[in-house]
């Protein structure tokens, strides 16, 4: 499959004539998120649900949890009427479950800074969100490095210029060529510079929570971000059991500053929860609705999401499995659990453990991307992009999941059964042995019929070998090189980009270069 | 990742060695099919149920379907209250949907020469058959070439060595090298000794249809096969709205042989059917119900299956689309109304477009059979080796797919919520900042608590590198080779044996070779 360099770029070239040609027929309006329409499947019945509550409880009360070097969030839990015995806590499910219930919104809007790219977090909505967290990049030219600020850059643009996604994400890759204590500051720059859609915060340090605040206060007015969520942390657990200080000092900035925080235990079955579907499921609980009563104690009415990121594990080697069955049925199970709390729920995406986008890694994507999809999940984290366990964020990959969200957006909107879908003038019309093609229903519904066919090739083979019996990999090569190339910065007000800057060199300036 | 003959052989009898002495371990017993223990997904609500039937009568109706050259269908279904007038039938949706309940059965057992493999069709069971039809194949090494009877042998023997499938399938590809009129004897020859699983047969003319029924009666007994059910047929309708006479005649063979129908429209929606899902599902449920119906008048209580096959089209190029949203929606569509019915459903799949088993082919084959899954199909055809819209048969594809019905048998599964899942006690050992790996709960289910990887690489990076940098596609080649190194031929008696060859032998000599 491999092709010349100035062959490439001839294709690459082509395809953007195409694509401009096609855009000047009339390209479809984007919607900013996804509202379902199907009904989210139900995996745990009613009894199966209270068992998980009961368990929990009995692990919350117990067992209790861990926090470390954290006072305040002790002090609050204390207050609540958690008991505390040194980091030991220990409360009840049910106070728990109160505070979440009085206070966490059901749903909530990230605002953008382009008001029409704001996305509504809960209900029957799903908003999917780049890949996070990945230190290395890898595409079909230059194979897999240390990502750096350009690649975060690209993926921001990227992710700007898709028609699936819903959100810039927060680290769409690490960029490793920068000082670890001042990497954030280019990172929440790119996402509110080169995109306009919501993006994710920074969580390494309270600090660092605080600047992404206080750079969202410029480009959306302090008024308007004490009111209104526009940036989400993502907040891990230390499972099991337990929460350490950095995640509860930006969990912390974010709650008081009315933002939204992702609560989200991060586990790997049978290594930080037990080797059982229920057992992750109930541990996931217990942790999630400690960190959601913390947001809400620390601010009432601030925004929070019940997050789930479960793996299972190679019984043989230990080594994280990524798109198996087990994790599907955890994050059903989670989905249900969010919503008989009253919550938005953040889970599954577009995951697989293989190092690169081939046949192992689509068919591991598409089982998490089904699942997440028929699980009515709010927040898919790690929608596109994502390979080997999330080491490495793929140029490729990216675009074929992208390509692929397509296809379950369209799952989700069901099936339209108003007289007119159910085409009877057609079948007159046609009648037995005839052909629908012609018919005046398939022309009044041409254009929307059906999705079409994005990346996958549906040429005959006969057409499909004259054109260099090319792979998904080569299209997606293709499709992200010209999606650079058209892309073109959305507006951003001088007086807010200079205030940014500013903002940014004193701070950097105010510190020295560190590695942690 | 292409590599010298030598080393892949190397590779090969490594494999080998590492799997016989897993097996001396003690494998895990096969079960012959699946028996799903979540709930399908309910897509469509009554009503909209209801409006499909009400549709789906006035087609049968208004419009009526054309039976050709066809007599004694026609005569059948006149005299069960028709309106026929020349080649045209008008009935009533209650009049079919009585003669189908009153006698179809809701489940029944498809017996295999193993009765240990005997699968049952319907109810909470699925059962998994190889891809049916492809005229080539493909594989890595030789690419893609004319199938030949020598391959043909190879799916069968793949079939009856794979721990996912349950069933040996029908047509797993066409043996191009063999007269058209006589290859149906070597196809159910292959099936009834290469393997001792459950096949279909031929379909091509009422009188192959009738060589498969008298084949299986040398090896069943006569007695036995007039009543159970020991072949199963795939009986296309010729949509729209219609059948022809080859069809009919296979029917019109089996159902009066007690023997099994899978009644099924091929539509492409936008050419044989609408552009639109709920007219694919409303014409797919109007054929059906009359091809159902008329296996019950020619013998009551003969099995039969809602079979459904539905891709979507590209309106930009006409060409079909496999692996989409829709297809999805209308499986899970259909598979309701044979529930509703009180049939066994057939659908779905591992169906794809791409020509190989690339990135696009299992994004597309992952769709289809995560949606099969949850939509309680109970006969899922092409769950195996199917590329380009079922031209070729994929010897790699057939490995992936296979590994990755383990994958959805174990979605299936659902969630285990005894007691002893929670691992209550594995918190109290473990507690917060613990490892699960090594607490007794985890020792207890350490076998069984996830599934492995299969062709999946969980290995980490920099071991992947070392071993080659291999995609999924190459393991899978060595999959193959290693499966049909393996093999070994079932036992089957002499007698039987020669009786087999000498009905062949007789038949053949009967008529020249034909090609049609």
């Amino acid at each position: 499959m491999e092709k010349g360099e100035e062959e490439g770029l001839g294709r690459v070239r082509r395809g953007r004539a195409h694509r401009v040609a096609a855009r000047k027929e009339g390209s479809k309006q984007v919607k900013p998120y996804l509202t379902r329409k199907i009904e989210p499947y139900n995996l745990l019945s009613e009894e199966e649900l209270e068992k998980v509550e009961l368990y929990a409880d009995r692990i919350l009360w117990e067992v209790g949890l861990e926090i470390t070097d954290h006072p305040f969030s002790l002090d609050l839990l204390r207050g609540a009427g958690a008991k505390v015995e040194g980091t030991r806590v220990r409360c009840e499910g049910a106070m728990l479950r109160e505070i979440i219930r009085g206070s966490a919104p059901r749903e909530f809007t990230q605002h953008a800074r382009n008001p029409e790219k704001s996305v509504v977090i809960g209900g029957k909505n799903t908003v999917f969100v780049p890949a996070y967290g990945p230190p290395f990049v890898r595409d079909l030219e230059k194979g897999r490095r240390y990502a750096s600020m350009e690649d975060f850059s690209n993926f921001v643009k990227l992710a700007y210029m898709s028609e699936s996604l819903h959100h810039s994400g927060g680290t769409v890759c690490e960029p490793v060529d920068l000082p670890v204590n001042k990497r954030h500051f280019d990172m929440v720059y790119a996402h509110l510079r080169y995109s306009d859609r919501p993006f994710l915060g920074s969580v390494t340090a309270g600090e660092r929570a605080q600047d992404t605040v206080e750079m969202a206060k410029i480009v959306f007015g302090s008024d308007f971000v004490d009111k209104n969520c526009v940036v989400v942390g993502l907040i891990n657990a230390n499972s099991p059991l337990g929460f350490d200080k950095t995640m509860l000092d930006a969990l912390c900035v974010y709650a008081e500053n009315n933002q939204g925080c992702l609560v989200s235990p991060f586990v790997v079955g049978g290594a930080m929860s037990p080797a059982s579907v229920i057992g992750i499921v109930t541990q996931t609980y217990v942790e999630v609705m400690l960190g959601m009563a913390l947001t809400q104690l620390v601010r009432r009415g601030s925004p929070v999401v019940f997050g789930s990121f479960a793996s299972t594990m190679s019984m043989q080697s230990g080594a994280p499995i990524f798109g198996m069955a087990e994790s599907s049925l955890v994050q059903m199970g989670v989905s249900q659990l969010a919503r008989r709390l009253g919550v938005p729920c953040r889970s599954g995406g577009g995951l697989c453990t293989s190092k690169i986008a081939d046949g192992q890694a689509c068919y591991e994507a598409s089982n998490t991307l089904n699942a997440t999809l028929m699980s009515g999940v709010n927040f898919v984290l790690h929608s596109a992009g994502w390979l080997e366990g999330g080491l490495s964020m793929g140029y490729e990959k990216f675009m074929m999941d992208n390509d692929q969200l397509r296809n379950v957006a369209r799952l989700a909107e069901g099936v339209d059964t108003s007289d007119e879908s159910f085409a009877f003038d057609a079948f007159e019309e046609v009648g037995p042995g005839g052909h629908f093609l012609g018919s005046l229903h398939t022309r009044r519904h041409f254009e929307t019929a059906f999705i079409g066919p994005g990346l996958s090739d549906v040429n005959s083979y006969e057409q499909w070998k004259e054109e260099g019996e090319r792979d998904m990999l080569s299209r997606a090569h293709d499709a992200w090189k010209r999606s650079l190339l058209e892309y073109e910065r959305p507006f951003m007000d001088e007086g807010i980009d200079e205030g940014l800057k500013d903002f940014m060199g004193r701070r950097k300036a105010s510190m020295p270069d560190r590695e942690y």
